[in-house]
């Protein structure tokens, strides 16, 4: 919600700039032109052996459901960063990167959901704050029917697919509101 | 720059929220916290047969230097949607999207670059407002020397790799400061 600038405090205008498309949130006074754009998720799917590393969300929205380690990507890091480090604060876990394995655009929140693929250094995790718990589940021992953003099951899916046909790939989709 | 909060115009203070890891801007009046991430720009490397769609920019940074069309992901819109768009603007051409092709994180400006793979409709192109000249190129007629950005040179070398070794990755990498 923008209502004053945040550079001046004046009240601010919705109206589109001069060689602008769209309507941003304008400072009458002085003019600084604030720009609110897509935000990125950004996670892993982190294996040891067979298992995926999940975490059951201690937090809104979904508490109580499972999710892959992931979270808002911060000003200053890479992707890759952004996954080791909310594996790290999620789940515990300490990661080697391998690839980008699937993004997710939903626009109708702003975001994109960007997950690589890991590998973890040692059999070693533990719930961080936002986690209630934290396991390792072979294909089938993961809750299907209890998993936190569809994007999170998308990724589960693509990755087990990959894994019998032999190859990883690079997946993108879009997820559209649910009605 | 934030000096004041966008909600409710009061002095806001640079703080560790309760629960957080990274100093934000809070406001000590409302309570409103305002998060700063990085932004996404989004484009793509179109063809028509061999040839590349390639802008020259009318506007800085790096104005007079070629570019692949790309800008900023806006709300409301997906990654595939953004690369159309920012074609369609920039270079008044219409694509069909193939597939993700390339993502550079740039950590110093908050920035990760996507480009995507697509093939024109037509071979219809004509400068938009943020170009000086839109034109085709073969790869010999590339202006190697004059790319606005490190992260276009990163696309336009992949994509003749990939076309070298007959198929297509999705490729990434991240780039650090000019020293």
């Amino acid at each position: 919600m923008i209502n004053f600038c945040p550079k001046c405090a004046a009240p601010v205008s919705l109206e589109i700039p001069a060689g602008d498309t769209l309507p941003r949130h304008v400072c009458k006074k002085c003019g600084h032109i604030h720009y609110e754009n897509p935000r990125l998720v950004v996670g892993c799917i982190a294996t040891w052996g067979e298992r995926i590393l999940l975490c059951r969300r201690a937090i809104e929205p979904r508490l109580g459901f499972w999710t892959l380690p992931a979270g808002f990507m911060e000003n200053g890091e890479t992707t890759a960063q952004a996954a080791a480090r909310e594996t790290l604060e999620e789940a515990g876990a300490s990661i080697m990167i391998e690839a980008p394995f699937s993004m997710v655009s939903i626009a109708h929140i702003n975001q994109v959901h960007l997950f690589y693929r890991g590998k973890l250094t040692s059999e070693t995790y533990a719930a961080g704050d936002e986690s209630l718990e934290v396991t390792l589940a072979k294909r089938d021992e993961i809750p299907w029917g209890d998993i936190a953003f569809r994007s999170v099951t998308y990724c589960l899916e693509r990755y087990f697919d990959d894994v019998a046909r032999g190859q990883f790939g690079f997946h993108e989709t879009e997820l559209a509101p649910v009605i």
